[in-house]
């Protein structure tokens, strides 16, 4: 007994629980009718509606010792805006299913739901409504909406050979991150704090689409095995430059750490949420993007004088 | 060994078990992109979009010894559903977020897609989207979208003294199936089969959108509970008459087998997904509707000539 009270969400009860999130939880301008009814409704003006779902599962995902509860909602929030985004498309919404211990404290149920918020904030959508069961671990159901605002949604077919590969954000940061905290490290921060939480590039999605991109997607399992993804639907071959890649010192510092190859982490890293796009050979992007290869005849990925030791995660092998 | 080849979601690999679903899950209509990209596209002709989530966890929502995976499955996408059309909304699509035990067979991976494709189909709707994970225990959560069709949406606020409280669908039956499989029972088998597979009442949310109703909501956590939202929303009262409810032989059995109080299950069975909704006084309801009580100045749920044990369901303290 410290002296401190802690309040458990088993203590409020479910009613209790669900007004104590909605109460943190602003309603932007997409929000026609946000939580508290059987649904929520959220504007489509598109006329068309993005939507993407991703499952967290505790001890899988995320790990309560390594990352606070606002780093979980900010990286549960944050891997499904991506993958709006990553069709070409703004978020508008995000609905949240959450599994919650009876011990857990409301002060950690506030961060979570203070890391949806803001996530959510960065791209102008908001959590629009939920549901709350026990559970005797913590399981996180996010599935977001975006609106194409006209444009054609950019999926993971079209490359042509000829067109440039590029990339978007950061890769390799999570991997790192991940590594460092497995062998009990919790620096260089910079790769940590990638793992706790990803910095997607927003803004790159919908960019991409106005500038014409022929495919893109969210790396999510790593750029190689992703990217396998993009060379399968198009028919086509893609080719790495490993050269194109910029290794930052913190990740050198890891790899000098772990004994580790930064390009390992780099080309099979998942969990940074970075965009990988083609575009037709001559397209001006912006500084955001990075041209790492191009399209090709052929088949599968391929990465100049190297051979990967494994392509990327599978959720039931790894 | 049986002689019989038993093939575990852990064999198939996560890319071979959301192949082996996509293949099951024919697109319909609504549906513009299917699964295999980032996201889904679905088409939302209303310029506005209804969402509702929920989170199933095994041995709290549901017991694979008592349903089948076909059974979870229907019961799952149901009560999503069941959430748009509360609102007065057509259902679209609806994406499914799986965590499985590596050692879920594939059979049981079959049974539990076809009955997401089953139950959607009952309404025009598609399975669009998901994501898969592996977990200790299944973890299903269900988003379902919908579309209003230029109606304005039905919430739980509205209700005016003098209005018409009524119900669509079964109430008690699921309690019922659920008490009797709890002391080892399986019949009466109508009773049992409603609480693996409930049968909301689809047609209806729509319907009384368009009659006017004033406001509706899915019976999800019991009847005098829910309408206690209804009343506390709309600033009213509700009295309803116990004699309007019509208790089946089924119910009146299963009662006498358990010593049970057949009117406690329907006031206070959550899971068979009907609708309440209150309207005009006046208004000609289908036959599908029962009227069973009145709005009134005042606060709060009264049924005449009761009082009841408990007033419902509350996820983190039942």
């Amino acid at each position: 007994m410290n002296g401190r009270c802690v309040i458990t969400v088993g203590d409020l009860g479910e009613f209790g629980v669900v007004a104590r999130i909605a109460g943190r939880l602003p309603q932007g301008g997409t929000v026609l009718l946000g939580p508290g009814d059987d649904a929520a409704l959220v504007s489509a003006p598109d006329g068309r509606v993005v939507v993407t779902t991703d499952l967290l599962i505790e001890g899988r995902h995320f790990r309560r010792d390594w990352s606070s509860g606002y780093d979980i909602g900010r990286k549960a929030a944050a891997q499904n805006l991506s993958d709006v985004v990553a069709m070409g498309a703004d978020p508008t919404g995000i609905v949240v299913g959450l599994g919650l211990p009876a011990d857990a404290t409301t002060d950690w149920l506030d961060d979570l739901t203070d890391g949806f918020r803001d996530e959510c904030d960065l791209v102008g959508a908001s959590v629009v409504g939920g549901d709350i069961t026990r559970c005797d671990l913590v399981v996180i159901g996010v599935t977001a909406l975006g609106d194409l605002g006209g444009r054609a949604p950019v999926t993971r077919s079209g490359a042509c050979p000829g067109d440039v590969v590029a990339v978007a954000g950061r890769l390799g940061y999570a991997a790192a991150g991940l590594a460092l905290l497995a062998a009990g490290r919790t620096e260089p921060a910079e790769l940590v704090d990638a793992h706790r939480r990803p910095q997607p590039p927003y803004a790159c999605g919908p960019e991409a689409a106005a500038l014409g991109a022929t495919s893109m997607l969210d790396v999510s399992d790593g750029l190689f095995q992703d990217l396998g993804h993009v060379a399968k639907a198009g028919k086509t071959g893609i080719v790495l430059d490993p050269e194109a890649f910029t290794v930052p010192a913190s990740m050198e510092e890891a790899a000098r750490l772990l004994g580790a190859d930064p390009l390992e982490w780099i080309l099979s890293g998942g969990d940074d949420h970075a965009l990988a796009a083609t575009f037709p050979d001559g397209v001006r992007l912006s500084p955001a993007w990075t041209v790492v290869g191009r399209v090709v005849d052929g088949k599968g990925v391929q990465v100049k004088g190297r051979s990967l030791e494994h392509g990327g995660w599978d959720h039931f092998r790894a």
